[in-house]
């Protein structure tokens, strides 16, 4: 198999999820071409996955794939933007064509969950790895970034954080369950929700009606916390003990590591009812963990107590 | 220095080259926002160019950044489309600052010359490499495909093929000259042109005027004009003799082993005089080099003789 006839495998598997509505001209050529609404902004966003560096080595195919394509799509998601478009560069030290299929059916699940298609993408021969730039769309002017929280705002979160360092310890070949299975299971199972992470797309549609600003846990809540605070210009205040913390997690060592790419993002009070309803709507669990404050940093407190947390996570 | 130092450091560095028209949101959260004109579509193409594979090891970060923006600009070129907006994606095993800010220099002087602006990007530790997405814009309804070709066309070639070859030979450390030097020096120095192919945007931009078929020059003449070939279901016919090749270069080896990122398209005879119109008026040299005929595949001859060629070139 040449590696042309491997990128059709891959686009023949990706099937409904490498055609469609906007796509003039899809994978194949020397480059895509596609239209967006004259309504709306294009959001955009790239992300780098390396084998042993943001997935075990061995990992199953169609695991990575879900994965690759998810964590790009929550950076559309945390600017409250709808996803688009994806290309996709694999580098591979060899094809194996039953890697590159289940790859592709992982792709497949995630692109089809959160509406979004791959227009092309590169293969290339190398350590393993996967270089995917996601295309969202955003009402003109409706895009929610990093710097909006105001003094008096409160923090919300989205879902749970901790699955990682639950899934990282236990770390089997999931392959025993189909992905099918691994997607029914992403509630109880925390390798099958770090690998699966849930994509925030549908409450992410109506970040613009209520969020000050927003990102997504990709580093750590508090690394995040920390990115909110730095472009507001103020200080994030957490309890501990409203955090939801996967089950079995260590509380203070899930807010400091763990990337479930949930959704955090600030709100007026008075958004309150508005938070709630629509997350009751998009079936999105969401707590109410902390306050904007006067001042700078991130502050963390279990109860009474005041907890030293390290906002300093760096890839290097 | 962590990553998000690093980050800005590069930031800074591309200075002109991360902000500018239709930029909403730049580098720094967690997506950009961009606009584009509701007249046009929006072109997307993928790159990766990895250390070893795609430039020799040991190359000098800025003509690694040229190089890796230029490869992309041309799969957008090869479309009819203008450059407008890249992510980058740089993978390495240490930050080395000095290598990181020649690498930003040599994305700021690709960017500068051919109007592209870096929106995003990722910086992520292991092997080297560069991941580059980047997006362009066509009138609508104007881009030119591969498949387009029709019988009795013309084969034309910008620039020369051959460089690569020259330049491989003979790597030896290009620092000793300056990027601005080496700039200067592509039209005479192998090496200079193999690192910086030259983007035929100018040109690029009036395909859709004259071009049936467009693709760029990335894996060898031969091969993409057997991409040609395919996509279209007509035979291509080159006469070596005719192709511009690059002094010293030998010219069957020219046709095969090249990734000088030229443009090869094809015309219908009668739009000869604004083919070579354009390219006079965009400094761009031109070359016809055969025929669309009836059949199928890729026939090279040298005068009279018939000349073997393999266009089964794989990256694997």
């Amino acid at each position: 198999m040449n590696e042309i006839e491997a990128i059709d495998l891959i686009v023949n598997r990706l099937g409904p999820a490498a055609t469609g509505k906007g796509v003039v001209i899809g994978p194949g050529d020397d480059s895509a071409v596609v239209g967006f609404d004259p309504e709306e902004e294009t959001v955009v966003t790239s992300d780098v996955l390396i084998e042993k560096r943001h997935f075990p080595e061995g990992s199953p195919g169609d695991l990575v794939g879900y994965r690759s394509v998810a964590v790009n799509i929550s950076d559309l998601s945390s600017m409250g933007a709808q996803p688009r478009y994806l290309t996709i560069a694999l580098t591979a030290d060899s094809i194996e064509e039953s890697w590159l299929l289940a790859f592709a059916d992982g792709v497949r699940a995630c692109c089809l969950e959160t509406g979004s298609i791959v227009i092309g993408g590169n293969l290339a021969r190398g350590p393993k790895s996967i270089a995917i730039t996601a295309l969202g769309s955003v009402l003109r002017g409706k895009s929610v970034t990093r710097s909006g929280a105001e003094v008096g705002d409160e923090i919300w979160l989205t879902g749970t954080v901790g699955a990682t360092a639950v899934a990282l310890q236990n770390f089997r070949d999931p392959q025993i369950a189909s992905l099918e299975e691994l997607l029914e299971r992403r509630n109880e199972n925390a390798l099958a929700r770090y690998f699966l992470p849930i994509p925030r797309v549908d409450f992410a549609s109506h970040l613009f009606s209520f969020a000050s600003s927003a990102t997504d846990v990709s580093d750590g809540l508090v690394c995040e916390l920390d990115q909110l605070s730095r472009n507001s210009g103020h200080r994030m205040q957490v309890d501990v003990e409203s955090v939801p913390v996967w089950c079995g997690a260590n509380p203070r060592e899930a807010i400091q590591s763990d990337d479930s790419y949930e959704l955090v993002f600030t709100a007026h009070p008075c958004e309150r009812t508005e938070v709630t309803s629509v997350a009751k709507r998009t079936k999105t669990p969401v707590a109410r963990i902390g306050l904007v404050q006067e001042g700078d940093g991130v502050h963390v407190h279990e109860g009474e107590v005041m907890i030293e947390v390290d906002a300093g996570y760096s890839h290097f």
